[in-house]
């Protein structure tokens, strides 16, 4: 069977899926994206990826084309189709396509593509169990990164950074020594058992798993505190950890090659993943 | 006849030019840009263009398709093939098609594509004469924004609110309120007969108009300053003026409703328009 994708309103062939070369996505980046994770052929926390759209689509005032409802029917329709039990939705909006010029069309009309490509969870399992490494890069991002915007060059550079050290992420540091987030997940620190995130702003990425990830800390009684934290107490904390929608819960045992703690998954780790794939199999019924 | 664009090295009508959805442009803004203007049916400054798009490309790891004189053919029959006397080339350069993964793909093949769209040059000349205002609004962009990529979502945001405004351009001030440039335009102070713009850094792009400008009025025994000005010495300046490919020399005789000097185009803009257009008309035979 090919793989399938949706381009505005259309299930085609993902290898003949093409826009337009005026398309304000591919001439601006002015365009915005969700993944969400599809886990045992359901979609995990569909509806806060579909809030974060529609908020970031009247942040910078593209018009959502169609119903919540039809929406989500799309989406289902194309997962279906595609026919994987484990795998990721991508999701681009795009102003629409238009001659050329910096500033809205007159009458825009959006883009819509979706692509399912297939993978694999439970690699996440074994990356628990031994931790991955981060590095870190100044973060070089503007200044609305809390718009989940296809701008992504900063990012692209920071995580070939980050493959090229054989590190599974890099970690975003500001001018001041702030650690905001991973080039595509969320960062936390663990200290005499608080778990400790950067605080909702302008400089981070509302991340679904890390909202799921502190509801989750907070039902369980752990303490949480969304604060700024620096590089130096990142390197002077218990644990550490990363969150996304494509590694739900991973402990960062390395940061720029240098042990955080004991330099393996502490317990906070430990009990925060249990947490978070008991989630998983309680929306999804996906198993390890 | 139907507007021609080239898509990796074929020519097809422009409403048939597409890229797959998995274009790294598209996905990431994982792609470069130029446009370059056509004028008289000559592409003018060519040589710089080309020179920084392959800058560029080593910059960020893309590898630069072809040899610059196969490049500068394909232009060149673009051009040809579309028939405008007056133009703007548009050239876009991604790091290419691959399954959707931040870092860089493992054999890349950059893709190319151009459009040409038909471009009136002489509104300018009564642009000169009137004068334009500018909006002022935070630069919110990107800490390498002397390379010329795709993701110009803020310029497009900035862009909006100029015309919004009913200006012409929107500069972007820096938090300490240096005047960085335009949302596609650079921009100058004129003071004491002394032309004063931002110096090459990472926080401008390194205009092709601009340095033609610099070098036009240096030959000119014209004094030239390459620092950062402020918002506040901008408002207190004799003259403004703005230079792009699209803009090649304009007056800037409002700041966000406030007149510059006389509130009308002055001297030193009046002179280097003149130097300015008897070199397009040198290069391309153009002429107003």
């Amino acid at each position: 069977m090919p793989q399938l994708a949706y381009v505005d309103g259309r299930i085609t062939a993902l290898r003949d899926a093409t826009v337009h070369v005026e398309d304000r996505g591919l001439q601006f980046a002015d365009a915005l994206y969700e993944v969400a994770a599809v886990m045992n052929g359901e979609l995990l926390d569909w509806e806060p990826h579909l809030a974060r759209l529609r908020r970031n689509c009247a942040a910078i005032f593209i018009d959502f084309p169609m119903t919540d409802a039809a929406l989500t029917a799309q989406a289902k329709r194309l997962v279906a189709a595609n026919g994987h039990k484990d795998a990721l939705l991508y999701l681009q909006l795009s102003r629409g396509v238009a001659k050329r010029d910096h500033s809205f069309p007159s009458a825009p009309r959006a883009s819509l593509i979706m692509t399912v490509r297939r993978f694999d969870f439970a690699q996440r399992i074994g990356q628990q169990k031994t931790g991955v490494g981060v590095i870190t890069v100044n973060d070089m991002r503007w200044q609305r990164v809390d718009m989940k915007t296809t701008g992504l060059l900063a990012n692209v550079l920071a995580k070939q950074d980050a493959k090229a050290a054989g590190a599974f992420e890099a970690w975003m540091v500001s001018a001041d020594g702030i650690v905001r987030e991973g080039g595509s997940t969320n960062a936390y620190i663990v200290k005499d058992g608080a778990i400790i995130t950067h605080p909702l702003s302008a400089h981070i990425l509302p991340g679904i798993a890390r909202a799921t990830l502190l509801r989750l800390a907070r039902d369980a009684q752990m303490t949480v505190i969304e604060r700024p934290f620096s590089l130096d107490e990142a390197l002077a904390a218990d644990e550490a950890l990363l969150t996304s929608t494509t590694a739900p819960l991973l402990p960062v045992v390395r940061i720029d090659g240098r042990p955080v703690g004991s330099g393996t998954p502490g317990p906070v780790a430990g009990r925060l993943a249990a947490l978070v794939w008991d989630e998983i199999a309680r929306q999804t019924g996906w198993r390890r």
